[in-house]
């Protein structure tokens, strides 16, 4: 069934879709996933209309190795000149690869916190920062536009709440050093809609452009799109998904997956927003992925959709 | 972890949780669930916190063997002063069964749509209608409150959309019918946020006071929770759901779920919203039940605190 649509007053009238998937989802499947497939899987992306899909990381092959085709996925990436392919980079050893092989924009990370800084990115918080702000500023020195993710804006397992101050102070500093927009990722879930306006309010408040402001919700708890409504209405237009919420496994020991691309634009037809998105398309993709993968899609937009998709063959 | 927490300007201080789980979630289910699990169940509910909890149908017991032992649940629920427990009666014969068997408040449906009546109350809209008005006005004469629900507010399967008319007609009529609160179904969760404020916006023009308007929602497409934040913000405070998302089957034909308890309470207790329901416990009941039913609990909120949980132990 379609959704039942009704327009939203405040809401923006286009919503870029950044499509994480391909890099941010497969990344962390427990199975390495064959390049033909990744392939197929970025040609359909596009095909369903997504204009911006990150499609790989630049890490090192022996740390990621669900990764370590990223050259030769980059290289037959196909050519679509309305189509943004970034890539994520971790450091000037990344840069220099993504210069090597052709790539056009990139994104860096780090983090809101010293605990997830120290853990996950083995580094300190100002490191990391400084890092990201170093191959943001070679980048942009190439050409390239760069985006910036700070993870752990809303929670930490390791430090509970974060502070709106440390998100604004790290968030504006990638903006200062190059970083064209950046993704303020909760990356443990625990956003609701309350502390997404409060983090946002404090970010244009500090002088962030909305334009230059991307949200990156886990569905960890099922407040994702609740949150993202919130941020749309905050004025912001750019919302990372990931197809078939992809990277987030049901039932399994970890269940943080992305935000579902297809609950996304489930909302955003139904709510008049325009993004380009053949939603069937994206679902037919999804549960065409899931085979491949072997098991469901944890979105519900997909589980509900393949009843229909079933139906109409 | 526990919710990132802040208030949301136009939001009501406190929520009424309506948990339709042991009625609305096991009269779905494929297996006949023991008298004494449900009984269990509703304890467990009531010792989360909940104050509202529909227990079972009246309907007949050769038509829903799953709620064939009503009487007999009826009889033995805990007695609890502080907690309602109504009882959905599809007729006048339900009534008398319900009368006799000390119910304290009742819940009677009907259809926004023809076809939905048609197909599945086997009666016409207007029939459905006047019967429900009909048990109303006796039951209000035995000094029962009474609820309405209306089915298929948004979107119908048969009839696609469902002009708001329509249900701002059938939601008056119950109210100057005798209910003294009406529940506003998205029996195939297609509403979306803004479909969700052009109905309510109608049904308060029309003269409901939002006091007597709750909302139903079901997350078929995810849309569960970012629907409910626009109906608090409408005015409305009275939710329903289903703990664990209970009726809803993860990729089983039927995956139309009611929105999950849990995901609900994660959201309020992050908008700092008073329902005095107690999440780990009540996620700790989802997972028994899960247990019992053999199947993982669709909940997010369910599936992520399990972990917590069980790290608990």
């Amino acid at each position: 069934m379609r959704p039942r649509t009704a327009r939203l007053a405040g809401l923006p009238d286009n919503v870029t879709v950044y499509e994480v998937g391909p890099r941010d989802g497969l990344q962390n499947e427990p199975a390495v996933i064959p390049l033909e497939t990744k392939l197929q899987l970025i040609a359909r992306l596009v095909g369903a209309g997504l204009k911006v899909v990150e499609v790989t990381s630049l890490v090192r092959p022996d740390v990621v190795p669900q990764l370590a085709d990223a050259e030769e996925l980059l290289t037959r990436l196909p050519p679509m000149p309305a189509v943004r392919y970034p890539v994520l980079v971790p450091n000037h050893r990344g840069l220099e690869r993504a210069l090597a092989n052709g790539v056009r924009e990139i994104a860096v990370f780090t983090s809101a916190t010293e605990s997830f800084a120290q853990r996950n990115l083995n580094s300190s918080r100002a490191r990391s920062l400084k890092v990201a702000g170093e191959v943001a500023h070679r980048a942009r020195q190439h050409g390239l536009p760069v985006r910036g993710y700070v993870s752990m804006c809303f929670g930490d397992p390791w430090e509970g709440d974060v502070e709106p101050t440390a998100v604004v102070s790290v968030a504006t500093e990638l903006l200062a050093m190059g970083c064209g927009e950046v993704s303020i990722g909760d990356t443990t879930g625990v956003a609701t809609p309350g502390a997404v306006r409060a983090l946002i309010t404090r970010l244009l408040d500090a002088g962030a452009e909305p334009s230059t402001l991307a949200v990156h919700f886990h569905d960890t708890y099922g407040q994702a799109l609740a949150n993202t409504v919130e941020a749309l209405r905050c004025g912001l237009s750019t919302v990372d998904a990931s197809a078939g919420g992809l990277g987030g496994c049901p039932f399994a020991k970890s269940s943080s997956g992305n935000l579902a691309t297809e609950d996304l634009v489930f909302l955003l037809d139904g709510l008049g927003v325009n993004t380009g998105v053949d939603l069937a398309a994206l679902a037919r993709t999804s549960l065409w992925l899931a085979g491949r993968l072997g098991r469901p899609s944890p979105s519900r937009a997909v589980q509900a959709l393949a009843m229909g998709l079933e139906r109409e063959r």
